[in-house]
């Protein structure tokens, strides 16, 4: 493994200062249409923020392997763009089939222009991205996108279908892939395609991609059981409020009493803590260790991250690519 | 203009019968998933059968042009899929969005599964009609779909924001076009672009596709308004009920008393006839020569699209080509 000392969150916003103003600057001139009410839609969702991890994680992979152009204009800074774009339209359809009311701390974007103007909005988006990717001319490029984005549909289709259920941790891991770690690892294989990467090495940086997008997701999943409203500038338990288990909840689920698992089994066909509450919840997870569980996932995770990158170049890039991981584990919002 | 004599239905049918079933077992193995629901759905959809016009024309553009293969497995069966995979794809959203009950005589998809996978399903089919086309290797197949599926989701969009207002004839010539047709057009270059053709035999096929698609939609949009719900096979006045001006109602809003145009405008703010029955509204399309006006529009755009054709070489499928436009504004249902 690599001996490079770790950054801080300030060397890497500086190190990707620049880069990340010029997707900033493509994602606003590529979410514009001739129509208003589409402008004004994906306007406000790209104004909603966001950690721009993805675009982050593009440039990483194609600087990681000695791509050198920066800024405005550069193929990084519409591939950028465009796995937000992905991301952003995947969000406004979920919001639309979770009834969702808020959104990074402010109304979601069905609930100011309804489900219908939203529905059109994400579809607009979608389309916009494969334009923007189209226009680079690379089959390759193509082909991860429309797979990466049918696999995300098809993930939220098996969320849809699973609501409710207890499931076990192969479906879990199957749905966060694609919820989550599917984007991350193509966002990594984009940017290691750009920088005209073998074979090997955009596979390793994929697999990267991969695990910190598993890490990512168990983390994001863990936060919304055990963190504070105020912490987490959102409300919390809003998985099993809407009747999603997640990786904790699913060990408790395999090792608790039969009045435990009722106790959880009718937080998740009930959506709400009518029966349950929220505390009690906490105290089985607790007495199962499976809080503790699913951090050891995470941390498993994002240790292989960091594994599969061992091989790559020495460099500033790299160094940050090798703490991400901690940071993703670590962060408590 | 050609003198080849017109031929039947039938006639056409026998024409393409190979082809289109080659077309229809494309559409059933694409339309797939390993996510039963999204296959569920899209089986529900394919089966609802359609008329399949849009595959219909991108063969007979191919094939007036000397596309000489046939049947299962060729590029036109699988871009006729594509094509009725996103016009598939549009139904579905717009179902969602229009909030309709039925369609082709059957529950809506979104009565029967509900939005929330409706907008997931129809999402899947967008990505693989692209999947499929991206197969193809052939940017230019791409350009042409891209930019269709956002001018067809960019007309919805509008359609959303003009609905229970009166609009003008250019606007409502815009929607029809990103409604209709925009898809025959690209359906008729993609076929021109299979066979290999010329910019010019492409843009002149296309504006045959555009044209016809216009007059198929007046039309639809005149019985609509004039069609017994028996003849028609699903319920009338849907437009109105909706908050739509067609064609024929604007000709009468911008001839009528302003009494009339009252009556009008209030079914369109009020989506519905509790004000001014069909009936009254009926009377004052007749007494303004509107019902009239929009078939003449109609009939001139027919005539446009065979006159668009004029140049083609003689064969059996430039008869048929011939033939459709008539065929179409003369349809009862």
């Amino acid at each position: 493994m690599s001996t490079l000392a770790p950054p801080t969150a300030k060397e890497m916003f500086d190190l990707l200062r620049e880069d990340l103003s010029g997707i900033e600057l493509e994602f606003s001139r590529e979410a514009a249409s001739d129509v208003s009410a589409i402008t004004d839609i994906a306007g406000y969702l790209r104004e909603g923020g966001g950690k721009r991890i993805r675009p982050a994680l593009l440039l990483l992979a194609a600087k990681s392997l000695g791509y050198s152009q920066s800024g405005v204009g550069t193929a990084t800074a519409r591939l950028g763009a465009v796995v937000e774009m992905i991301h952003t339209a995947t969000l406004v359809h979920d919001d639309i089939i979770d009834e969702a009311d808020t959104r990074r701390g402010r109304p979601s974007a069905n609930t100011t222009w309804g489900n219908s103007k939203c529905v059109l909005a994400g579809d607009w988006l979608y389309m916009q991205a494969f334009r923007v990717a189209l226009d680079e001319r690379n089959f390759k490029i193509l082909d991860l996108l429309i797979s990466l984005t049918q696999q995300m549909v098809e993930g939220e289709m098996l969320q849809a279908e699973k609501l409710g259920c207890s499931i076990g941790e192969h479906e879990y891991y199957d749905l966060i892939y694609r919820k989550t770690a599917c984007l991350f690892r193509v966002s990594m294989r984009l940017g290691a395609v750009l920088a005209g990467a073998s074979e090997d090495s955009e596979h390793q940086l994929g697999d990267y991609g991969r695990s910190l997008g598993l890490a990512f997701q168990i983390v994001d999943d863990v936060l919304d059981l055990t963190a504070s409203e105020e912490t987490l500038g959102k409300p919390v338990a809003s998985d099993l409020r809407e009747g999603k288990a997640t990786l904790a909840v699913i060990h408790s689920l395999e090792r608790c009493t039969p009045a435990e698992r009722t106790a959880i089994e009718n937080v998740l066909t009930d959506r709400g803590f009518a029966r349950t509450s929220h505390a009690e919840v906490l105290t089985i997870l607790q007495r199962h260790g499976s809080i503790e569980y699913a951090m050891n996932a995470a941390t498993g995770s994002a240790e292989a991250a960091r594994k599969a990158i061992q091989n790559l170049p020495d460099s500033e890039y790299k160094r940050v690519l090798l703490w991400v991981p901690d940071f993703v584990v670590a962060r408590d919002k």
